[in-house]
């Protein structure tokens, strides 16, 4: 059975990993024959957004890999204490999280840096030729993660597009029921929420990037 | 095109609703050509669980609303602002929220009372004929919601079926896969991870008793 590391980034769109797309990710994992294995970094949120306003929490800290716990049902590991050996491949979903909280493009875009632990994380996986699943924002961090000339898809926005050129990636367009398949990095990405209208909508491309990661691992 | 009230207590499995039943509810309301309203009484939860280590956050509170639009990404409303005339069915579902938030089962057993925001929309709901599923803990409310003799399975633990019964319902025994349906009063229950082992059994039982509830409505 195929091992498949998952790495979330706290519980809930605007601060954390996007709940369906990661549940989504999780299921499909288990219905394709694999298993699943939930990690996250040890490290505080950026900041913890109210989801009913839409405001930042003013004085509320959370933890990353606490919040992630919520999604996992208690069953995840801190990353530091994964060894990139023991799985087959890797899938990220997105959220906010990803781009707050496991690197800081919601921020510094272009400029942004990774945080290490995923850095390295990924960079093993992806080195011992395993394959590694980009969902919605997470795609920003590919060209920091594998390089120039990583082909990525975040769908249709021109802003984050052009963020993922400027650090030397390759941007396609893509809809959100599609996926973009980099075959010599085994990179594959799919918009989902950066395009989706519906949980359905969000469920087709991720099921698509789900049975193309396992494949390839 | 029929609309289905979601009542969410939170968002996560040990103090609010369990996200993956939630997210495989609105999933299979929305794949199934129904509509989904997310709801949620705007009060305290009775306490914040780290759920990376098991134990009661002390002296942290949260709000059962603001944490439930995490598992809504935003689109929610009080419960208090929702007109019961507008749905045409009602699903609840699991996760120690409904045994916590919406009413205090966790602690009273069968001496439990039911939020009255919660009891008042969910017998508005049944006595306008409508159905209503109950998922996972949340059909240890059915008794207090819908009166004696009220037929439902929260899958096979005994002490919980023996309070169902002490508040006068009446319990039958249900694999995971499944459901329990009392036609008369239109009640649809499925165990949901009261017996699920992985997501994907969840899943299975959930599927159906969305089936169910959209079918009677």
């Amino acid at each position: 059975m195929k091992q498949i590391a998952v790495i979330l980034s706290g519980s809930g769109v605007f601060d954390g990993s996007e709940i369906y797309e990661s549940v989504l990710t999780l299921l499909n994992i288990e219905q394709q024959g694999a298993k699943y294995h939930c990690l996250a970094p040890n490290v505080d949120q950026m900041h913890v957004v109210n989801h009913l306003t839409g405001e930042v929490a003013e004085g509320e800290q959370r933890n990353v890999l606490v919040e992630a716990a919520r999604l996992a049902r208690g069953e995840i590991k801190a990353l530091s204490d994964a060894n990139p050996a023991d799985y087959d491949a890797l899938i990220i979903p997105g959220g906010f999280g990803a781009a707050k909280n496991l690197s800081n493009f919601a921020v510094a875009s272009s400029d942004c840096e990774v945080n290490p632990e995923v850095a390295s994380f990924t960079q093993a996986i992806h080195s011992e030729g395993k394959p590694v699943g980009l969902i919605c924002i997470a795609p920003a961090m590919a060209p920091k993660l594998f390089g120039a000339d990583v082909l990525c898809t975040i769908g249709k926005d021109p802003d984050t597009a052009s963020a993922i050129e400027a650090m030397g990636g390759r941007h396609q367009a893509c809809e959100v029921s599609e996926t973009v398949i980099d075959r010599d990095n085994k990179v594959i990405t799919t918009p989902a929420y950066m395009l989706a209208g519906s949980i359905s909508e969000a469920a087709s491309g991720i099921g698509k990037l789900v049975e193309e990661v396992i494949s390839m691992a």
